[in-house]
């Protein structure tokens, strides 16, 4: 079996496959589910190449499920915080979250125009789900989108409720896949092709350790803003341009989403969410008009309590905010380098009207970097 | 023709009709639509009683659109902002108006669990209705929820596509109807029947005159906190009770949306947003925890710059934040009287497995208000 | 010794000395230090009649110190949040409360212009009377603020640091002052004098009992505005004006604080301060623009941990959002009780340049509102 | 004379003068006041060494003013924005900017314990600077601070209000002093000495030219975080540790204030402000938990109507939200090599009780990030 820090599942080079590493030490599988519980699945849609025809195709699109506990728990809610960076884009339930601190079922990535039904084929899972257990609720769940319309069909509308059902079934913990799956199927970052990726930090925090995962959709950037490791490396590409058949938008975006074991308040996790933009300035991000840059996190911890809403009194255990420093390094560092992840596992993509995403050449990548051998 | 103040196009009583009147001066039709440009439309969905078969009914639940522009004129943004009083509930394209203060295409207004397929639809009508116009495009739309399942089968997930195009193409200006209509369908209000209500008020500032409208969709509050014009009325209808044949989650909402022709900019709007929440309070309400009390407002003026971003600078007009306050006023007046036109236009509604909820009796609210001849 | 619900410890009647309770059970004192460990404090500047005279008066302002937890504990954090309904106005420590969820010492208000001396006189306070204990830390006050420059020398800054030391070493448990005291000495709610007022509310949870109180600095409305338990009176009053000899701007605000002893965490605890919006809407605010309506409030609950940064992990309970009505509603009576308060406590108060605000006349009041015998 | 890129007005080496720059093209001056009409003023308290007698001494503070207009256009507003990377700290005047998306008078920075006197002392230079022309109106002025106590007496309260009067009497447009001067006098960064640091970025736009120009207060990161170019350098120096003879607690913080002459909405201020984060996470911050962060953004556009609270309508020009991705740029680099300049362009400081910062050998900085000969 392949190193899970090098490669992802499916075998795609990972950025400590290119001797490239953020910071920090990452968990077993450097991964949103080192966090224990959480899984994540995807459904991915790749369909018909040539010109668009809004409704036939290509289709580059698909959708991510985050479980933020296991299937069986999904419906006990987890305690959250978020983020606006720039905020050109959706991320569904932060009402509630701003309000109540917390939120249930699992979240959703997708592409810009099919976030609503992301949303609402969540609630429908979990009513076919839990059946009995689940028709006098009521939920508000979380979906969030990046533009993929540049290689996709997005006014075609492909992604349906069974693919939602089936990221969500499909969901597993352990590695994960990461590069055009899912969500990110269609996307791209500094004009490269991008889309899922992940990491994870270990923090050892009053003798005990805690994981603090990272996963994004990565879709954001001008080829000039991209850094890596502190090196502005985006000019070393001029020969790698995109083609452009269609007049491109400046429609790009990142969703980063940030787990942990280790247990915070709701107001905790807004600060830790607030971190990923240290992640994205350090890839070069600054948070471009177009961009929907939109951060969530949340805690696994606290499950024994958090259903329960009868008792009269709840006591959550919670670390302190003086002693918080850790945690917010390591969802920097997550999140840097599961931008990078997103990015180095992947490959040329080829989508609508031959509109054309180069994956980034892993050789030159190390040498610009300096670390070729 | 009857008097548009008095009832509503079908003839329901408004509540001026029953002499109940809020301070200030409304519009010929007391109604969003005063502000010119601005349509609701309605699919209303009703069908089938008794026991609950979830996917089969019974159906109480709709659709209302509310273009902020004529159709044709509907890509075009609003300059807009928006306030949480309590936000147990949802209200998408937020982090885009917090960002770029504005939003454009309908507004739509649904139950919970459709929310999202009323958001991607409302994308879909723009990609058909402005085809060529709109395919490079993307969107982040405006619509909120409010919950339906007391009486709706909210997990039979009714509401489809075609109902949302229905209620955008069937907008029109004019005369509204109230009650039980649209996405208010399925709605009360402490303990009797609401839904969609909607008032205006006059203003007159620099020697002109404008307009602030209201459109509600109601579904708040306990029958004790009922206020109506000062008077806590609630405990006069302790004979009036609903039936509740399945236990009864707390889940009540209100959205609001207001509309101004009025040139205001972002920051501005979000104030007038805000003051929806002194309308709620006017009506006894306080923001319960199960309640998502979100408000919106935006401005139709300054039409002509806001489709406008390839010109390097543009030109805004707007109302000094110092002579602000005639907007604030109308806008927590026209919500009040939104809120007790939804209950006043309306009729006793029987819904799922047989839970009732009754109208509130004309003669009866008169006499306690102490308007009754 | 006299009914401390009917009057202040000084004789002034209070508002339900005239009949006039708005809803809910107050406590023993029906004032915020009935939430136990609270205490309150007034320094009262009243010097000089006639002309203004800048640096010289007539002086007709003050300073209020609300002690969160009794003195020797002051420096143990509270958890707390924040909200403002019109931020008009000052009220610092914020941005720390917004990230941390908490503050520590004494919370000052007074008038506008010496809002900052009243922080940094909290810390130099500390750095005194906890001298060794306290040198190396640093502090963050809640300092808070009204415009009393209507009566006042506003721009003569006569208030000093030993005002605010008296204030803060003067806060008592017990009974409170109302009206024309402290912060509120010449401040004014609708045309009447207002200024500093009181009440509270017990809320019975899990079988325990519970107190939210609430301390207001009044000083908004117009005479129009005005609204007693629903009754519209401004109006009565027309033959009883504010004298106004010099141009009066617009400057109104009003300063909530409420203090519980029911254990919440800081996003609740930041609701339950959104509801005094309530409580000022009943009254008839709307929140004017140049009105600085600011609310804090903060729980006297989980203090055993509340210094305890250096463990690894804490435990702080907490009162669940699904059980949270009772004591919103608390917040909104109680804040709606203390600006009747501050305006039945108080008499005719003659300023600067002869400025002249009357009391609201006790018995014209009664009838209007209709309790009069 | 000597190139004000490369050293300041005492002839301190800049950044530029040591080889190191930030992307993007500095104003003539590389600094705040690159920006038509803004000055800055610094008073600059140091007096004593030896061991800490609270009221005594030694004492390493001052404050600086920043005039966001010419002084006698400093009453009228100037269009802003704010965020908060990390809240703890001071920025007073956020809940009025929030509101109405403004301020007027000199923006004051200080140390922590005296921000509330730099506050007050702002409206009495006003009354006195304006006399006839201010003492009806009221003012909420933005005074900031970060923590200077580990080598300043900070609970000796040095800072009088004089000294405020004489940093704003003495502001100036030109080049900037930077270091150890006004409110950065014992401020440090990443263990080195800093302070006060500025620079400034040309964008054409529209065919004109605009600057953006950045002001920090620099105390924040540790050791290990410093970032310069790229590089992780703060291994590089383990030979030259802080002295620390009292326990260092960890507070420190950064006070960013963008400055610009391109006309911008109140929205649009808040999103430059918020790009500071973008600096701050570039030079290695990541917002530690002590750390008071806050930015504040203003344009000085937009003049002529800033005043005009009495027309009905007034008209403010602004970049499209569309074309604003140049400015985030320009400010975020802005800000970075602000931070920059405020470590390179210092000396040794020995405080109180014998704590000690060294300043950045500049030969060494220069060989790590490779500019060397």
């Amino acid at each position: 079996m392949n190193d899970p820090h090098r490669s992802t599942p499916s075998g795609r080079t990972r950025a400590r496959g290119l001797g490239l590493a953020v910071e920090g030490t990452p968990g077993p599988w450097n991964a949103i589910t080192d966090v224990p519980g959480v899984a994540v699945g995807y459904t991915t849609l790749i369909e018909g190449c040539g010109p668009l025809v809004v409704g036939k195709g290509p289709v580059r699109t698909g959708v991510t499920a985050i479980l933020p506990r296991p299937v069986e728990e999904v419906q006990t809610p987890v305690f959250a915080g978020f983020h606006s960076f720039n905020g050109n884009g959706e991320l569904t339930g932060t009402h509630y979250i701003a309000e109540a601190g917390k939120f249930a079922l699992p979240v959703t990535l997708t592409n810009t125009h099919s976030c609503g039904l992301a949303r609402d084929a969540t609630i429908r899972w979990a009513v076919r789900h839990f059946s009995g257990r689940f028709d006098e609720d009521f939920a508000l769940p979380v979906a969030a989108e990046t533009y993929d319309g540049f290689l996709n069909d997005i006014n075609g509308f492909h992604l349906r409720e069974e693919h939602v059902f089936a990221a969500i079934d499909g969901a597993v913990a352990g590695p994960v896949e990461e590069g055009s799956v899912g969500g990110g199927t269609g996307m791209k970052c500094f004009g490269f092709k991008a889309g899922s990726g992940t990491a994870s930090r270990l923090v050892t925090h009053g003798g005990q350790g805690y994981t603090v995962g990272a996963f994004v959709q990565a879709n954001f950037g001008a080829r000039g803003d991209m850094t890596v490791l502190g090196h502005r490396i985006g000019g070393a590409f001029d020969d790698l341009p995109m083609r452009r058949e269609t007049p491109e938008k400046d429609l790009s975006s990142i969703i980063a989403v940030l787990a942990t074991d280790a247990p915070f308040l709701p107001h905790q996790l807004r600060r830790i969410a607030q971190r990923a933009t240290v992640g994205v300035a350090r890839m070069g991000g600054f948070g471009r008009h177009g961009s929907g840059d939109i951060f969530l996190a949340f805690s696994t911890a606290n499950r024994a309590i958090m259903g329960g809403a009868d008792a009269a009194l709840l006591a959550a255990t919670w670390v302190p905010d003086e002693q918080i420093d850790p945690f917010f390094e390591a969802a920097a560092q997550a999140v840097e380098e599961a931008i990078l992840n997103a990015i180095v596992a992947n490959a040329d993509m080829e989508g609508r009207d031959g509109n054309f995403v180069p994956a980034i050449p892993h050789e030159r990548l190390r040498k610009v970097v300096g670390v070729a051998g």
